[in-house]
């Protein structure tokens, strides 16, 4: 059994419209000094599968098929065994 | 000027219905291996402040008034001078 943890942001070129609202909020709260927010995802989860290269298989078609957009964002992960 | 990455998640005893649903269509697309996947938001800002301090109360107000729910989401920072 691995413990995945997957992070995944927007390209750098491909603009963040979230990003840009939360800083629009925070500027309009008082906050001046944030800048350049980008928000991508954090995804946490247990893959049942003996070995490391099954699991990363297993993370790579999870990421590519459902959990990030492979035309505009980016993926990475880390495994641990558990 | 600091880099901070900041981690929100829900809290473990919060359901996460994106992550049910994300769940859902990996095992309809034959993943059945993943399990407990939780879904949480991967943000990265630059905050212009002078020392780690002040950089750090930035990040906290950022956070509890804007980025993440108090009530059913944890948050965890980083940050590294630029």
């Amino acid at each position: 059994m691995f413990k995945a943890t997957v992070i995944i942001r927007r390209r750098p070129s491909i603009l963040d419209p979230q990003g840009v609202a939360v800083e629009k909020g925070a500027s309009l709260l008082g906050l001046s000094n944030v800048k350049e927010t980008r928000i991508g995802k954090f995804i946490e989860f247990v893959v049942d599968a003996n070995d490391k290269s099954a699991a990363e298989k297993e993370v790579n078609e999870y990421c590519n098929k459902l959990l990030a957009n492979p035309i505009m964002e980016d993926y990475e992960f880390k495994l641990e065994k558990i």
